[in-house]
């Protein structure tokens, strides 16, 4: 490795996950820009307060901002919106670039990284798969209940100088990161847990255990799982899934106290649902590959339903 | 054909099947004799409604029983139950039954005929295809919207002298009436309409006009009619569905008034669901025929769940 960079952040979308990560790495030393927007009044006078297992604290003066043309040009970009906000990042982003920015989208779904390397194509851009469970509980605080770990890995090239320092900065911040070397396995694996539950979630409108309680519901999630599996094979990832791979994820959910994923409390508060890199991405990727993910496709149908009439 | 038999009839579940059916060949002078479970102290004293279509009309004294052992053995024996109750069949057929008698099963989804043939090895069985769209609406008394033709085809042998005397009753009852070569096709044809329509009014709780608009729900709609078209072809059926059929299908359903199915009712009012028969066993013969149903087993799993969870 190099010798030790001094890089600076910025956190575009600063609520459960890009509000977690970029505090622990500011209360951690590092320079980091906040973007905020609705809570952007609140956070300039009174900062970021972060409710963790791991230790609660408050940042009562952080760097924030309302626009980004107002930003510097940061090395690490950390892409903390929703996907389902990511006709911004056009606009967002210009403002934030320099030669050798990195732009880390920690999002759910698959698919990301390609968008954004199309829309900027001279960009390094990577994909930080986030295994948290955490929620905005109010304007600038955030609610850290579980996990925390980061898996970060470039989509295509990208100089790992640069991803090494950003895990070793997040180490240094009390969070556990680790570089991947497939993007694209990391993505297969975390949808292994989001398909089936973000989407039955709001389908059937159940938390986890109640998924897991009832036989029909459960053989569903499994279903989908062997989806995503098979997904993950035909796509010729590094690392596909295995059946065992899927005994342990079911064995872990049923094991988690009750739990509404993200996009059921999406749904229930009628904000819009992660389902295109969530659920048609997904299909469209495998089916490129000869796939069909039919029961993966079929939930996608329905939540777009259900998103249409949930006015 | 034979010279003309005066058939007798009994009717197993005076429902909006059964009691349109056969209040039609009642009054039209065939004798009838109805099995009522909560209705039958009304039906006794005040007889059966028919608000109809075709005419409305009142039948003050109909042959009216609580039990099938006081019952008399019938040439023909129209069951008319949810498939949900076709467990009581049990006991309910024996009595009715003498050596030529011919049991037709006026109900939904696939394999019921093959159930009953199994019990009753000795006893024609036949299917009762209903296209008709009615109603209880309250104790012995039926609306009749729109429609109600049948189509009948024995399950495996039977004498068709028989049917065509059933089909000649019916049309001079003013029901049309028509004799079905293949079982098979008549089962797969219906459930072309009954699968999408039933379990997404159901689980996307929209009546079908609804599911017709939205691009998502309509695409769903059409994918699940393509399952029951290739499972159709797997199976061999004499007749199997065409493409040409789904889009009649689709516009037929486009151009119908808003329309809750029988589905939709069960569910709204805490009644089971015919999940078995419309849902698992076509994907279970499918599959034995080499062809997988994914997005109707994913829609029929999500149902069991609903149910179960519905208390």
């Amino acid at each position: 490795m190099q010798k030790k960079m001094d890089l600076s952040y910025a956190v575009v979308g600063t609520g459960a996950i890009g509000g977690y990560f970029g505090a622990k790495l500011a209360k951690a030393g590092k320079r980091v820009h906040f973007l905020l927007h609705s809570d952007y009044a609140y956070v300039k006078e009174h900062g970021l307060r972060i409710r963790s297992v791991r230790g609660s604290f408050h940042l009562p003066k952080v760097l924030a901002y309302d626009k980004s043309e107002d930003m510097p040009p940061v090395d690490v970009v950390l892409v903390g919106l929703k996907t389902t906000n990511n006709a911004l990042l056009s606009t967002i982003l210009p403002p934030l670039l320099h030669e050798k920015t990195v732009v880390i989208a920690i999002q759910n779904g698959i698919g990301v990284e390609e968008d954004l390397a199309k829309e900027f194509p001279s960009v390094s851009i990577a994909g930080g798969l986030a295994f948290i469970a955490s929620n905005k509980l109010g304007p600038g605080e955030v609610l850290h209940q579980d996990l925390g770990r980061l898996s970060i890995a470039y989509h295509g090239e990208g100089d790992l100088s640069i991803l090494e320092q950003v895990c070793s900065d997040f180490t240094m911040a009390d969070v556990s990161a680790r570089l991947d070397s497939d993007l694209a396995s990391a993505r297969w694996h975390k949808l292994l847990w989001n398909i089936p539950y973000n989407g039955l979630s709001v389908a059937l409108n159940a938390t986890t255990d109640v998924l897991m309680e009832c036989s029909s519901s459960r053989s569903l999630v499994k279903d989908l799982m062997e989806e995503v599996r098979l997904a993950s094979l035909a796509c010729g990832v590094q690392r596909p899934l295995t059946e065992e791979d899927i005994e342990k994820m079911l064995v872990m959910t049923s094991n988690m106290p009750p739990y509404a994923p993200s996009m059921k409390l999406d749904y229930d508060y009628k904000r819009p649902m992660e389902i295109v890199y969530m659920y048609k991405r997904p299909v469209e990727i495998a089916q490129s590959f000869g796939y069909k993910m039919s029961k993966t496709e079929a939930l996608g149908q329905m939540l777009e339903f259900l998103e249409a009439k949930h006015v």
